[in-house]
């Protein structure tokens, strides 16, 4: 039996707002069918990593080309190494009845709606910029100037918040997987 | 014994999205305790309507006074009739335990915002601006120039989209009406 083609869940928002909490809260109901979209990169593989299964390790010239022949469907460069997600991965997934889960930055995901118009998109925002404020200055100690840097970069990415049918605040981890998981399950119902 | 005071819940977005559809749909679910807030206007009664039912019918010079003396949580005036919800009903329906639905324009729901920052801000959108044009124009026979007019007002209202907690797209009623209602009972339980 063919299955029913996988859904496309595009989870994105600015950096630090806990997207990725959020996706480990919904990925626990087993009955979502999810596969975690695995990501191509030009980085050098870390001790530990696993070629499939924490990247896809590629050669900068090879991801060059790969960008060039439109096999990513979305991609950025961050420190010198490229990261993107293969397009023929993620529609294998989908044929085999997967619903594929993308966790990316803003400007990835806007590039995935237009050459996915069915995927689902889902924005995470914080409760206040005062508190992504707060949750990015917790993460780590950075130069104040690096902490201003990627605060400007989450106003300019809140301002995309329009581009999406769903926009879900952080304020509850708990509150926002559920809400996702109504949304998959609604559109697997489809 | 007191019971626990009730949310309130604001329900907005531009004109012809729907708001009165989802909150219909949602309001079906008797356990959400809710009590929809019933506005006070200064515009004649009609035919068949009732005090306290439809609305709370006042002057419009005791509309203006009761503007003056901060006794609204929001108004406006629309064809030279004023529309407001009324403080000290929404506060008396919250201190019963009632869970309190506003569904108002945008800027009313930004008052709110202001005046109680509890407010439970969700906003609804259309699948698309042409969606939401075919939906005004479905609606009644109107002049191109008041189309225009909506239309330009609706695209100024959903700028406001990154001052809500919640933004739901209306383009499956029963899912935009669940996800409210999983948001309602979650904050219920806090």
């Amino acid at each position: 039996m063919m299955s029913k083609r996988g859904l496309l869940i595009v989870i994105s928002g600015p950096s630090g707002v806990g997207k990725g909490t959020v996706r480990a809260e919904f990925m626990k109901n087993e009955d979502l069918n999810i596969a975690y979209s695995i990501s191509m990169t030009s980085r050098q593989k870390r001790p530990g990593e696993q070629e499939g299964v924490d990247y896809f390790y590629v050669t900068r010239e090879e991801f060059e080309k790969a960008i060039e022949e439109g096999k990513l469907l979305e991609w950025t460069e961050f420190v010198g190494n490229y990261y993107g997600t293969p397009l023929e991965y993620v529609n294998k997934l989908r044929d085999e009845g997967k619903n594929v889960v993308l966790e990316i930055e803003v400007e990835g995901a806007m590039n995935v709606k237009n050459k996915c118009p069915d995927a689902i998109m889902i924005f995470i925002t914080p409760p206040s910029m005062e508190e992504l404020e707060r949750r990015i200055r917790g993460r780590r100690t950075e130069a104040e100037e690096i902490v201003q840097q990627r605060l400007a970069k989450a106003e300019r990415e809140m301002t995309y918040v329009g581009q999406y049918k769903y926009v879900i605040c952080n304020e509850d981890v708990a509150l926002a997987a559920e809400l996702i998981t109504v949304i998959i399950r609604r559109n697997m119902e489809k």
